[in-house]
Order: structure tokens, then sequence, then C-alpha cells
């Protein structure tokens, strides 16, 4: 089987990790790359990383350029996505990295995204319950957001075994390639090593319906979600504590258990042994997941402590962890669990 | 007034940067500098920043060579500072930079940190309710831990004027300068460098307690609090994002009044203009705090943001700060607001 | 004395620095700050760090507003500073921060800057030969360069020594506020975190006739450099690793001789004890300088290192030495030795 | 074909790199692992990256254990392969990591480690003229140091060609992992971080003879070098800065056309198009080099920038290459020359 893969957005980090991942895909063919300011320059000039496809030219986003291939990937600003998935057709499969399609709720979308809703696809989490069936021969995919990713793997079991009450409270941090690769003064190298601050705090943070809608969705009623982001001082990674009241009667056991029946058959999550705490560096670069988790007597709260890579299985990895599903292949096809480090 | 001040333990961290202070206090002058395995060495083979200094060598930690100062700084293993503080007597003013004086709570004590409770000092956190008094003259003082100094700044407001219910939700972020000095393989730059990862989960970190102590003092009830720590990939800086649920009826201007109230007075506390968020990277090298506060309406938490360096007023500005005000100097004498940033 | 000070270009990482010194001055009272497209915004927004300035409003960069004081430093974009210059007159202290007065060759300027020379102004590097005498009463400053400052303090005591061969070469790491507040993608931290790299190799680097300028005239010949710069993923700091051929018959005694005598009794330059090596941390936030040196008998090479901070000792630091001694004032006033480490 | 591999050392740096490696290697099947103090130990408690190893335990380091294999790979301290190699007999392919059978002259061994001289083994850089035909076949490979491998891509070419003068100055910046794992005060994260500084200044590096080595090899006659290492605040990689006096008479385009001729069919090292420059991050845990060249006209010099990832192309990927041409494998399988970047 050979895949032609096109790529919308192939000189931004996330249209750059998936390219790292596409490359050693063995089913799929790279096929055209386009930019926005940078269409015309070569990939080598913006993805000097990226050294097999360094002569590669970048063409401008059009739907003729992204026409006639079996899939193309998405890598757009918000609201961009709609025109171009109606104008390739039906048969192509989408897969948008951006957060149109995300939501299940117009209103949510309209409030946080200031804009109207383009509708709903399948919802690229393949170990949320369900979403698997609902992913397989699909032809339209909505990669999560990177936060959402990290937080759903961290909570969803807990509340899928109503372990938990219905407010969360999260902190996360992430690395800065989470904010992208536009030049913005407080995202300079000079500004952030050594910093770390929060951002969008007080429930703003446009991930924020995706994670209610995500944890409601198995806990089976409306979770309230308490979201801090933080930006810190690394390129990479996603860090996410994610805490909630226990239910009257749960133990320290019963939290363990849960969490290891969810995950004891993925390939890409990871329940770390007792004692052992996850690490965003362990996951650098790769398609995975570590998770660990505590219960605190006195404050009578399970805490769940999650870390990804925020480009890889937060964006990129799960978007083609996605696509193998809907294309019928191996889940794990051309995907690795094996992080980067030191 | 010449103070004479000696420090033992002037080879880790807080021993550094509280030298770093007191090179620029006007009223002290440096004494006897103790180390324990480093003595015989010279200051500046250790801590080369500190250039005055450079060619004093370090002397052992004994109460003969700490004898004969005003003051005494102990930057000491937790469990050590009783014994020194005994054979120096009562009229010296001793600044323990360790945990053995903080606590209130013998019981709580012995939980946390595994042996006999030595007692409590006067608690050197000026701006809590009440503490500039004890501090007034007292001959002990005992410096607050970093984490409670950024958490309690962030939230003993809101717990002070009834707006929080008494379940506190806290996630801090420290640089590496928290863990000292002593090399141990998960603090290696190799490890640090890119990462985040959380330690002490699950509500057995020692500071914890202190914590408690400081918002339920305020609050006039029993306050629990889950925290979580985690390591950054900085060497200084503490971020804390601490939230509770806001008391029926709490609205964001009652929030901001209340921290405007607070505020408004203190030399090294700055409420943030709104819009405006903590950054550890403006507070590097200051005996200063920032602080911000948000209130989110759909998860009905008030969310304080508190930034410091936990070296400085987190640690040995704070130290500074008291002792000015136990020797009834002018309470800001030798100390910055200003960070060091970029 | 009362010294009123004005700073053109506020907004930056120069004048931000510059005045984090002058704040600590005790002779100097800060006037007007000015902007450019900063003017009308608050200094705390764009400078946080900078606590007790936070309420002041930028204006703009004109000469009425910065009439009236007695000194007035300008950290504008190179080109600019004639023309302010000019208008404010002679009887005013000017402090340029830029490089327009740094180059005695008209050819050297027009070359590396590509426009007309301006003209050369008494070189603001106290520790080199005849540059005291120069400053004194003087009512013009041109601050040096980063690199140079750092490479000069490093070569200069080889070159007046008659110690080594006229071709030196030079490879200087710099932290990223060298390049500057202006966001470009490259210097994005998701791009220089983890990373080191090159830019201007091949003797295109502004700085490089300046350090040509200040080798020959203490050689007494033309020397050529050889210069890379690197930049590295740190917000501040200058390693400079800078050699050249030792003329026949040098010993490293001899090396090590010249460089004790050259700093003996130079404020802010160290020379280390043998076996410790400069690091840019211990010289964090400092207007201080680390200089080592070495003799490879294998190479026949004299090697010097240096570290400074490139915002402190390599440009607000230097200048506010340059400025107490045009004044008058002791060369000190207000500046510290002490790095912020670790 | 399967390859049965054991590994020495599995618990550094260089091991864990190396089995990141071998993981995807599709002709290797991974046997025993072996460590020193970590012996006993699951591997994902100390490599939490390798998360398909996670539950392999770790078993000493003795020749029972290491027997069987069809290639042993070595990461021991220096001094201890040898012994090691002896007793696992002639038929095993040994490849190894430390420094004990690189250099060719028994005088060079003794004088830069302090002990006697175990013997020379073919040289694992397929890039170096002969390499590749030494590594044939061969039963025993002795892997370049990193910075070796850095400098001798780098300037290799220029030597081959006749370009330079024997005098070759180099500076390099390493990232902390080069330094390995053991705990010591000076690599701490604190410490580290953002600062940069030189070690072994003035010949007294242990890969400096064996840089002489390679580029005398091909120059005809001896090369000084001069090198001085610097230690930079990343985890990963060199950046090698290197530099000779160009012959008379060569250009730019002679330079140019060298470097272009070396490198035109290698699949790991690549000279970079005109007008860009190599960056660590580019080669972040990829087998590749980064090239560029310059010519200093003022200077007379041959410039040339390398970078390499240190435990990738530096350590453990160049072990898996030369691995591939012993074994008769395309030199190409199982590794990649895709950067991780951002």
């Amino acid at each position: 089987m050979v895949v032609r893969a096109a790529v919308a957005g192939a000189s931004g980090y996330a249209g750059g990790e998936l390219l790292r991942f596409l490359l050693v895909h063995p089913d799929v063919e790279i096929g055209a790359l386009t930019g926005h300011s940078n269409a015309g320059q070569t990939l080598g000039s913006v993805q000097p990383h990226l050294a097999p496809l360094a002569d590669r030219v970048l063409e401008p986003t059009t739907a003729e350029v992204l026409a006639g291939h079996d899939v193309v990937f998405l890598a757009l600003p918000h609201g961009q996505s709609a025109a171009v998935a109606e104008q390739l057709g039906d048969d192509v499969l989408i897969v948008d990295m951006g957060a149109d399609f995300r939501l299940t709720d117009a209103a949510d979308w309209e409030k946080f995204y200031g804009s109207p809703h383009a509708g709903t696809w399948p919802y690229g989490l393949p170990e949320l319950p369900g979403a698997r069936a609902a992913l397989e021969g699909s032809k339209r995919i909505a990669v999560p957001g990177c936060y959402p990713t990290a937080v759903s793997l961290g909570l969803v079991p807990a509340y899928a075994a109503g372990l938990a009450e219905p407010e969360a409270v999260i902190v996360a941090a992430s690395g800065t390639s989470g904010a992208g690769k536009a030049a913005k003064p407080h995202l300079l190298g000079s500004e952030v090593m050594g910093s770390m601050s929060p951002y969008g705090v007080g429930g703003g943070h446009r991930h924020t319906p995706e994670m209610i809608q995500n944890l409601s969705a198995v806990a089976g009623e409306r979770v309230t979600v308490s979201f801090t982001p933080t930006l810190a001082p690394m390129p990479r990674g996603i860090l996410a504590t994610s805490s909630a009241k226990a239910r009257p009667g749960v133990t320290y056991t019963d939290v363990r258990a849960a969490y290891e029946k969810a995950y004891a058959d993925e390939p890409f999550v990871r329940l770390l042994p007792e004692g052992q705490w996850p690490a965003t560096a362990s996951v650098y670069g790769a398609n995975a997941a570590q998770i660990q988790v505590a219960y605190d007597e006195a404050a009578h709260r399970v805490i769940v402590v999650s870390a990804i890579d925020n480009l890889a299985k937060g964006t990129a990895g799960g978007a083609v962890q996605s696509m193998n599903i809907a294309l019928g292949l191996d889940e794990s096809t051309g995907l690795t669990s094996i992080g980067v480090a030191p």
C-alpha cells in the first residue's frame, strides 16, 4: 500500500514534526508541501533538520496543489480548514491538525474562537472510549489539541471509572513550540529561557472546552475544568498535573487499578511503575504518554501527572496514529514510543 | 550601626545567595563563613560569582567559629540547627534558613521530617498578618520554605478576606537550585534541561504542613492543601498556581479588591496591573514577589499566580528582610525589588 | 551631586539593563525614558523586572524630551546617534551605547556599516591603556561593543606585553540578548534552546574592526582577527576563547605575569587563580570580567578565555563605569562585581 | 539476517543512545544489557525514555553475560575494554565506544590517558579516506571520540585537498551529556543552565591527539591542533569551529569545491547550501553532521563549522554505522539523518 500524503502548512512546527514522522512511515509517500509566506522557498531553508527533504520547494496552499493525494494534512491557522476541505472532496482523507472540527458544541466554538462553527469530525485520540471505532474508515479526522491530549489521557480513566468528583483542576506546563513559529517578543529565547509564566488564566484558554467535552463524555455528567497553562523554558513537552476530589470511599488501590486496566494494552500510553514519575524528556520526540497517579489522603484528591511531547503525541504523532486507523493500517505503523533523552 | 554576621553553610546555594545580599547591605560586616566538606577551601573556589569574597577561607561549622557575631545565619541540613543555636546563647540573633523551627505542630514535624521537634521560632514572612510584630526585637527567626513563601503570598489575602473555600490546590514549578548543590543524577544538567517532572506528589512534600499552617491561621479554620511541586528547566524561580473554590457570592471585584488592599503598602510584593502575568524572570535575583489573580466563573475558582526567586525572596532575601526587622533597621535595607532580566 | 540622566531606547535590552544599574546608582536621578514603538506605554509593561519604574511612561525619542539632563544615554539603532547628539549640544554628557562613534577609521565604518562615518568619541573601555585619561571630563563616550569588550580584555595584555604574533583567532559564544529584543524567527525560544549555531562567519561581523583597532593599538602593529561569533542557549553572557601564536621564547610564566600585572588593580577584571576557568554564570548581571590564560606548548599558542555579561560589563555596566570617570565620580559607584549565580 | 547484540554499559548516556538506535535497527536483536552500579535494576528505572525495554533487567558486566552474541558494544570507562575483549574471543564483533583502541601512537596514549596502550583497532569514522575498507569484515571497531568526529568531518577535506597550513585552531561547544551521567557538582543543572565555560584548555583534552592523528593522516604532515572545548547549556550537540591559515593562492572557490566533492555522496554528512549555517538542533538525535565553510580574506583563514549530536553521530550512531559496514549490511540501516527540532 502506498499512501500519498500532502501537508498544508509544512513550514510550521506542527507541519515539520508531521514530516519527521511521515518520512519514516513505510507506507507513506510524501507529496505536495505547502506554505504561506514561505511558498517558493526550499524546505531545507525553513526546516533544516529534515535533511531528506531539504531540496523540496514549498508550494502555495491551494486546492490544486493539494489535489490528487490519498491523505491531506492541514496544519493551518484556525478557521481555514473548512474551506480547503470542501474543495478537496469527500474521497480524500483529511486530517485537520487545527481546532476547527474538534468541538461538538457550536456555542462553545463560537465563544472561544469567535467565528462560526464549521462542524465536528471524528476525534483523533484513539485511547478515548469509542474513538477507534469512529476513526476506522473515516475520511475526516480532527486531531486533538496538545493540552487536551495530555489532560484527557490523564483524567479519562478516573472519570470513566467513577472515581472523581466532576470538578477538575489542571495546571500544565508547555514547551514553547506549542505557541508556534510566528515571531513574537514574549517568545524570544531571551524572554523564555530561565523563566516560567502563565497565560490564559481563569478559564480563557481555547483548549478548556475540549477538555470538558472529553471528560464529561466519560463521566456521564458535566465536568467543570479549571485550567491554567504555563510556558516552560523548553522547546517541547507538556507536563499536566490534573486533580479532582475523590468520590467517597475511593482508595489508592481503586485508582491504581483503574489506570492499570485502562492502559494495559495501549501501545503509546504507559502507566509508570509506582514510585516513578513522568518527565517530558522521556517522551521527547515520541508518540508516547507517560502517566502516574497518586491519591492524597489528607486532601482527598486523585492526582494524575501526564507527560507528552506536544508536537508528537500532542499533534503530529497523534495525527499519524489516527490516520493509520482510518486507513486500516496497523495503528503503530511508522510511530515510535522511544523518546530522545537525555 | 555595624552588624557582624556569620554564615554557617556558606558553600551551598542558600548560603551563597545570602552572601550576595549581605555584601551590599550597608550595615552588615561579613564575619565567619563556614562549610562542611569545603572547610579549608577558598570561597572563590566554590562560589566564583562572589568576587569580593574570593579569597576568604571556609572554616568548619563549630560554635567557636560562629561565636562573637551579632547575627548568625544557619544554612544547614535539616535537624542541625538546634544544637548550634543552643551553643550560641540567647544574645545573638540566629536566623535559621532550614526547616527546624518553622512548624508549630510537633506532630506535623515528626510526620514529615521524622525526627523530634526542636521548637518554633518567629516566622520570617513579614507580609503575613502579625508577623512583623513577632519579628521585632526577636533573637530567633525561622525563615520560611521557598514554596510556602510563594504560596502564602499567593493565597493568604484570599483566605484572610474569607473569599475561598478551605481546600486549596497548588501546582508549583521550581528552578533546580531549590534542590540544593549536592550532586545527584536526576539533577544533572543533562537530565533537567528540556524536561519538566513532578516530585513529592500526593501530599508528601515537607512544605505542605507549612502551607497549611499559614493558610489556616488566616482562614480561621483548617485549610487542606493539595500540593504538587514540579522541577523546571531553569536554575532559579518558583511559579506557583494556587486555587480554591470561591465562597458563594464572591466576584472578581471582591478578589481584586482584597489583593489590592493586602499589598498596597508592601515593598516587596507587587500585585500586577490587570492583564499582566507574573514571570519568574522578572524577579530573578530580587527580593520580590509578583502576584496576579483571576476568577474563573465557569469553575467558580479563585486562581492566584505568584512568582518569586526561590533563593532570594524564597530564602536569603527573606532572611535579610526579617533580620532587618528584628534588628530595628529599615525593612528594605540592602534589598532590591529589581530583577535581572532578560 | 545629583546627576540627572535620560535614557533614549529604554524599552530594549540595553536600555533596561542600564536602568537596572542607574536605579542603584547613588548619584543618579532617572529622568526621561524614551521608546520608539513603545512610546506611551508604561515601562512596567515592557520591562516588568524594573519594579520601581513600573509606572513611568515611555516618551518619544526627541531632542525636546531628552533636553535638560546632565547625562543622556543613547541605546538606539546604529546610525541614529549623531543626529540626536547634535541637537543636544556640547554641554551634556552623551553616552552612546550604539556603534556610531567607536571606530577611528572611516573606511572601516563604511565597509562594515554601510553608511557615512559620524566621527570618533572617547572609547569607554577604561581598562585599555590610556582610556581613562581620554574619558575624564569628556562630554562624549562611545561604549564598546560587547564582543570587543570580552576580546580586548582577553588579548590586550598579551599584545601590550609583546607576547603574541599579530594574528588572533577568536571564537565567542553569546547569549541571545546580544541580538536584541526585536522578534525574529531564529531568535525564538523554540529555536535557540538546546542549540548552538554560528553567524557572521568569515570576517563579516561588525565587531571585527573594533577588535582589530583595540589590539593593534597596543601591539604597535596591525593585528589580524579571525572572529567567529556563535549563539548560545542562554539569555546573557559572552564566553570568548581568544588565541594567537606565542612570540618565540615566550613561556607560560611570561604570560601569567603579564596578566597578573595588567589586572592587579582593576576593580572589574579578575584574573582567576590557576586551575579555575571563567564561567558566564559567575558574572551574570555583574559589571565584571573573569579571565584565565593558558599556554599550549604543543601548538605554541597563548590562549585566553574571558567571560562577561554582554548586557552588563559588555554594555550598560561599562557605560556607567565610563560615565563615572567622565563625571569625576569614583569609577565603581553604583556598580557591582558580584554575579547572580547559580 | 539477525544480529544479536549485547551492550555493556547500558545504563549510561552512550549506552542508552545506542539502544535507541538498535531498537529501530531491522537486523538487530537486543540481547544482554549490563550495568555496573545499576546491575539488578530495570532499564526503565535508569533509561525511562526507552519504553520498549523498560522491563529488561541490567546484568553485571561479565564475559559470561556478554558471551553468545554476534556483536558486543562496550560503553565502559576508559581502560576496561581490553580485558573484556580478550575474554570474548576473536569471532565476535566488538565495538568499543571508549577511547582504548583509537590511537595509533602508544606514547600519545600513555601521555594523555596515563595507562599502558591496549592497541589500535580499525577506526569507526567511515567518512575518513580508507576507513570503510578497514572496517569491512573487521571484528574490532574503535568508535571515535565525539569531538574528533566533529572536527575531523570539519577539517579533513581541507587538509586532504592541501588547502590549509598544518596549524589548526579549534573551539568547540558541547552539550553536557558529553560529560557523562556520573553526578558531579559542576554538571548540575543549576550550574550549567545559563552558563558557558571552558575546560581542558591549553592542549590537555584527551581528544587532541586523536584529532592530530586524523588530520595529519590526510595532510601528509604533522598538523598541530590548538583545541579548546567548552561546556554549553544544552543536553546534546557539538558545534565545532575549526580554522587554519589558507595555503598561498587558495580561494573560497577552491574551498567550496573541495567540500562539495568530499561530501557529495556521503549519506550522513551534509554540506549546507551557501548562506546557511549549521545548528546543533538540526541534527538533534540524528546520525548526521551539518558542515559549512568560509574563507576569511582579511585573516587568510579557512573556517569550517560542523554540527553533530555528540551522542548520535558522535558516538552511538557512528557505532551502528560502522557496525553495519563491518557486517556487510547497508551502511545506513537503522540510521536516520533527520533531527528532532525544534
